[in-house]
């Protein structure tokens, strides 16, 4: 087991079974030394704000994370490999009243810098919007840089 | 005629016009091999799950595609200097209750891949929002490696 | 002072104070020669296209490019270091019947191309959306390449 996913383990945490793609498109493209990682959405359904509370938000933005983890572990077999986190794009199913979605997204940033440390430390977007595939709460994708 | 004007020839399918940018930007921008491709919107007006079916949005999203073909075209003259379709963004005007903007934008996907084959083969988001400019069903925009 | 800075102050515009993230992550991330903006949300609040006119939008657009100049200022120390804009994304929090987004974002595109000339010229997105963080009216990050 590598160092990352240690560390995860001794979060209490698991990597989920990568799920294959819900359309035709990939979980991952690399360019260069860079991976971009497709977006996925929260199991968690709902609207945030609204049946959804910022909490029950900020865990499905650290669920949502662990698939995208998840994915990248599946295509390139190791998560040390992943040198930085370059960008993390969050898309939050907003309550009209809700406006708090970086509190949402940290749910996801805050694992990333506890399993990367500095180098986990990534610029970011945090986005309100209606409607996301299959009436998730959260969506989001990622762009790293690999070792 | 290139390899992938060929393609798209025998599918029928034609690039439009490239038109020019609505507003004061590029249609692309190169960054090392990495080519960014500004965004555009279908000609299809609407609201997916409401007036716009999710077939009609499916064509949107593949005509968009088509104008963003003609605009890299305009711009690096040939579409087989493309190498590798990195990452395709879209957002979808979505009714309250549509969630089905994977399969949207697969419209787009499927001749990504139909036209360039593995390499064709991408990183993905599909976002719902509540509105887009002209009042648009689809809007893409993508990062495609050259050679 | 550097010359971008120095065109700045011809036009009458100061660079504000940059403000530390609003929640956990960076300014801006580094990945080879490209550098990542992290969003930044206008402090003008407001739906445009409702409380706010077009023409607030777009002052609000350029006040948040402002801001993103100021972090990329404290994070490399020299706004000259900047020698392409490559890609600007734009969200504009929009009434139900607003499609003028891409005039919004103008806002931000026309300043750039003041300051960088046509290494200023870059692609983007301007997207609508029912929410951002903190009620603002626009929200923009950005991908520039640095020398």
């Amino acid at each position: 087991m590598g160092r990352v996913e240690s560390v995860l383990k001794s979060l209490g945490l698991d990597l989920p079974q990568a799920k294959p793609p819900v359309a035709n498109y990939l979980g991952t493209k690399q360019s260069g030394h860079q991976l971009f990682v497709a977006a996925r959405v929260s199991q968690q359904q709902g609207v945030v704000g609204d049946s959804i509370s910022l909490e029950q938000a900020q865990l499905a933005a650290r669920d949502t994370l662990l698939q995208l983890l998840a994915i990248i572990k599946a295509d390139i077999s190791d998560l040390d490999k992943i040198c930085s986190v370059v960008k993390l794009q969050g898309f939050v199913r907003s309550a009209p009243d809700f406006v708090a979605q970086p509190q949402v997204i940290d749910g996801a940033s805050d694992l990333l810098i506890a399993l990367y440390g500095e180098a986990g430390r990534h610029a970011r977007t945090a986005t309100g919007t209606s409607q996301l595939p299959y009436g998730a709460a959260v969506q989001l994708d990622m762009v790293v840089e690999l070792r």
